[in-house]
């Protein structure tokens, strides 16, 4: 950038030579527009992936391999650019053959460092938004007319009996939900499949003290955001309601009560046989494409502990805890510190129960005013919205940093954090509660990618620790459990009248062995995680969460889900790409990594 | 505006004098910056009522009454003005002792011609929104914690027994439901009390082929608009779908399946009796504000014909028809040619009825697209969602033109409608249609306002009627019915099985004798209408909608409705005049009409 030069000029001048060198098929001038270790991350328009390109001869590879197909175009700078730091910031549109494409790009000297293109819809299968949506009736007069009422009557009764579904979602959930709304939008016609009985439900189940740790400008759904006197943290039930409105409104084909059973893959047929249970009949759907979205998570783990089938208490696992209203003066043990653990043994001591804690791992913590404040802030807060950040533009501004830079911003964040609370990180530790801000120092959200594990975001519990409210055992195991106690590997023995294993879930690879068969279990491999080489995070590198929204080592089976801002953010390249392969639209994928091996 | 002035500076400079004569209780100066023939709306900052001050010596009395309690301040002219043949627009914001406002003015040759002043929210009750919305949950360890959901199912228990609302909304369509919602945020403990079991029941039980007739921008609900891919014309069981969510999501108390049966006013206690049976068992509630929100219309109004009585076919009023299917192949005759009579006559003549529409008065109607087109697009369109035209800014404008000057953008609208559809109108008058744009030429809309009646938006109808598939009797009237036919009073019959009153409903009036007593109805008159002398809307000049969302002559007693434009925006005045009472804010009302004699 000249001295005289905007960073809007100097971005359109970059913006205009990285065109120039694509149109030439001139991959060399093109990467020569990068700095030495730039990162290109492409959400479908140029790998039909979600993918992150490291270095120059990655991107230079990809170009080579895919330039010719895919034709990109239109490049234009959208809006004015920023410069902070020496670091020109710009959004711009493009296009390639078969779709449009919105981006984020940062320039530092003049050279590109970081780049984003991400797809934001097919030409010819446009939603039918705006200027485009439908009219909602046919004017003039029509025999034989079919109200609304009576189309979407039809249509429910005849999907996945008369007329089979292009798409069936397994999970009902958020992340069904978003995607089932973005599909409907996109004309394919779809059933969720969710056990329980209505949208929502999975979260009214939960335990009754449970509201969203994330804020609410993290946590709109698609196409209709909360209104502005949401509160800030939803509770559960609150949200369950609001699951279910959209799923009604969205005019989703949600089958509640319908429990999954199976899913086979006839390749030669191009179809899932998708076993259910249905009103106490089973029945068969045949859907091209098959989305799990059942959460993070796979099916809750129970650790096996010696002398288990001894004790005369009650034993459960989080996922069945309800209220500690049911275990008032009862004496609890809940084996495990991350955000179950934590929560449950807070509603437990609010209900009088005498509850010892016992944490097995070192556990990030982080205070949810100062992650508001220091986390959030930036794109997802009110002061983000006033900025003229909306969560569109959040969700792609996260998405620009590559996971390989995650150390770069969290780092120091956590730094910060550290600082700003050390006399409650004090309190915490004086107790012996076992703390770290992850094996790197990247912190809760990385963790959180890494392992979907040993984290709390701190909302009350962390100080009755700090003031023995809660007892701690820490830096002990379970050495086995008697007929009224727990003792403990230092020898030491606890009367208990409840255990709690907060012991977490195990992953997804395990639904898909039970559900779709061990072959393509194997096959699809290790769920989650990005190969950061960290305890529960093994190597090699991949930069991307295995198997999240991208295309699997299974044909058509696509799986789906995570927090609400990625449900919601990647519900959209799920629900392109399937389209895509419903319309025959072609997608090499490029640089899909090799299975992981899946968790011993 | 001097040469050199931007519009933005000459409305800075108008309103700055303005500003200071106001602060300097000057009336004189501050009428003198007026055109010799203005124009000031007020939206309850000046006046507490709904009020058009017309020309400059209503307008100074209005200041010389209201000024030194009202104390406005902190005039600022709102984002650029603009100019458009000579007439120089801007939006302001301003403060009154006990209110923030937001308004709109013209000037031309730089006085103000019109002037918008609204209430926009009262100081110290203010919405929880934004950067005050709720936390959602109480952050740290609270023993005793009532959960959300705890919260509400206690609230709905509790409310209209143990403890008496602030407010009862009687009628829970889309004027009760955006009141209740605008309630909510406001924190008055309301209750809906709805006939029907659910919430859009009302819409649900219409005839079949219902859909709005108007277009999507114009009917969007407070604080949760449709999402973006809503179709334009939206059907009646999608709306009901709606409404009963967004009561939900609102948190609304809504007492469906509970038949208000009557109210008394207890001056002295400053409360209201209200009786409902609700479960089977009649109860009391003890608002100290009531609210009739049952819609536009009073009772379905029937035509007493003679011989009615040997009429030995089927008889039923629009209110209560369904579908054509109930009268496939029979002799319908649908008295009556506004928008029920003709969408019933399509649905007939779609299900192969035989109809013959009998039209007894003149009627105006507009083609939907041409009424897209040219009526709605400047302000409640795709094309002005691009323009930067919000919801809120539409309501505004269309509420910053007095009915006063209604003739001098309608006239040239409906001479532009007939010139652009006059083929359109040449096939319908052959049939002997007898056709109208309103008595001085002012159209649909205007029509709408002054009588609820007499008009129809078409969408399919009159084709079928200059084709012949409708037949057609007009200008005449039902002479008497026989066993089986109908006689008009040229002497003509008709054979007839079926008899359809199109005939419209009575007036609100009726319903508050009915409901309140004969002394409320007399004393509150007549309701709709503004005055403008033609018939059905009898003078004097009133120059706005008699009784509606605006104090009455029965003190807390309140009248919501309207189409749904009406409804999103007048709910907001609505709910701030309930919220000052309750809170005790002096609120003296200027310029209330006398009530105008009640329809004989």
């Amino acid at each position: 950038m000249t001295a005289t030069e905007t960073p809007t000029a100097e971005a359109e001048g970059w913006l205009a030579r990285f065109s120039a060198a694509l149109s030439a098929g001139d991959v060399a001038a093109a990467t020569g527009l990068f700095v030495d270790e730039p990162f290109w991350r492409d959400l479908l328009t140029f790998t039909w992936n979600v993918k992150t390109l490291e270095g120059r001869d990655e991107i230079a590879a990809m170009l080579a391999a895919v330039l010719g197909n895919v034709r990109p175009a239109a490049w234009a700078i959208d809006g004015e650019a920023t410069q902070t730091d020496g670091i020109t910031e710009a959004w711009f549109t493009f296009e390639t053959a078969v779709a449009r494409g919105r981006g984020h790009l940062r320039l530092d000297g003049g050279r590109c460092w970081t780049l984003l293109t991400t797809m934001t819809e097919l030409k010819g299968h446009e939603e039918l938004k705006g200027p485009r949506r439908t009219q909602g009736v046919r004017h003039g007069a029509v025999k034989g007319r079919r109200t609304w009422l009576e189309e979407r009557t039809a249509e429910q009764a005849e999907l996945g009996h008369g007329r089979q579904p292009a798409c069936v979602i397994i999970g009902g959930g958020q992340g069904g939900i978003a995607l089932g709304a973005r599909l409907r939008r996109l004309g394919v016609e779809t059933i969720i499949v969710e056990r329980n009985a209505r949208p929502g439900d999975s979260w009214r189940n939960r335990y009754r003290s449970l509201v969203l740790h994330d804020p609410v400008w993290y946590d709109h759904l698609p196409y209709l955001p909360f209104p502005d006197d949401w509160p800030v943290f939803t509770p559960k039930d609150k949200f369950g309601d609001w699951l279910e409105m959209y799923a009604r409104v969205m005019e989703l084909n949600y089958w509640g009560g319908t429990e999954f059973l199976g899913a086979s893959y006839d390749a030669a047929a191009g179809e899932w046989a998708v076993t259910v249970r249905r009103d106490g009949a089973e029945l068969v759907l045949r859907p091209q494409q098959l989305v799990f979205a059942t959460g993070a998570y796979g099916y809750p783990r129970m650790i096996d502990f010696p002398g288990a089938d001894d004790f005369t208490g009650t034993t459960l696992h989080t996922a069945d805890y309800q209220s500690g209203e049911d275990f008032r003066g009862q004496r609890c043990i809940v084996i495990g510190s991350g955000s179950s653990g934590h929560d449950i043994a807070a509603d437990l001591w609010e209900h009088d129960a005498d509850v010892t804690m016992v944490q097995r791992a070192s556990t990030i913590v982080v205070r949810s005013e100062t992650l508001m404040e220091l986390g959030f802030a930036e794109l997802y807060s009110e002061q983000a919205v006033e900025r003229g950040i909306t969560t569109e533009m959040a969700d792609l501004l996260f998405a620009s940093m590559p996971f390989r830079l995650m150390p770069m911003t969290q780092v120091p964040l956590y730094e910060e954090i550290a600082r700003v609370d050390a006399p409650f990180y004090e309190r915490l530790k004086a107790t012996g509660f076992r703390l770290d801000f992850g094996e790197d120092g990247t912190g809760l959200m990385a963790k959180a990618l890494r392992t979907a594990s040993g984290y709390y975001i701190d909302v009350g519990a962390s100080d009755l620790i700090a003031d023995g409210e809660i007892k701690l055992k820490s830096g002990v195991g379970v050495e086995h459990i008697g007929e009224r106690s727990v003792t403990f590997t230092d020898g030491s023995e606890l009367p208990a009248d409840v255990i709690i294993h907060a012991t977490g879930y195990g992953s997804m690879d395990e639904m898909v062995e039970r559900l779709i068969s061990p072959e393509v279990a194997d096959r699809v491999g290790r769920f989650w995680g990005y190969g950061s080489g960290i305890e529960g995070d093994p190597g090699p590198w991949e930069g991307e969460l295995r198997n999240m929204w991208k295309p699997t080592h299974q044909e058509a089976l696509w799986f789906h889900g995570g927090n609400l801002h990625l449900s919601r953010h990647y519900s959209l390249y799920v629900a392109l790409q399937i389209k895509t392969r419903l319309e025959g639209i072609p997608t090499p994928v490029y640089g899909m990594p090799a299975a992981a091996p899946r968790p011993s």
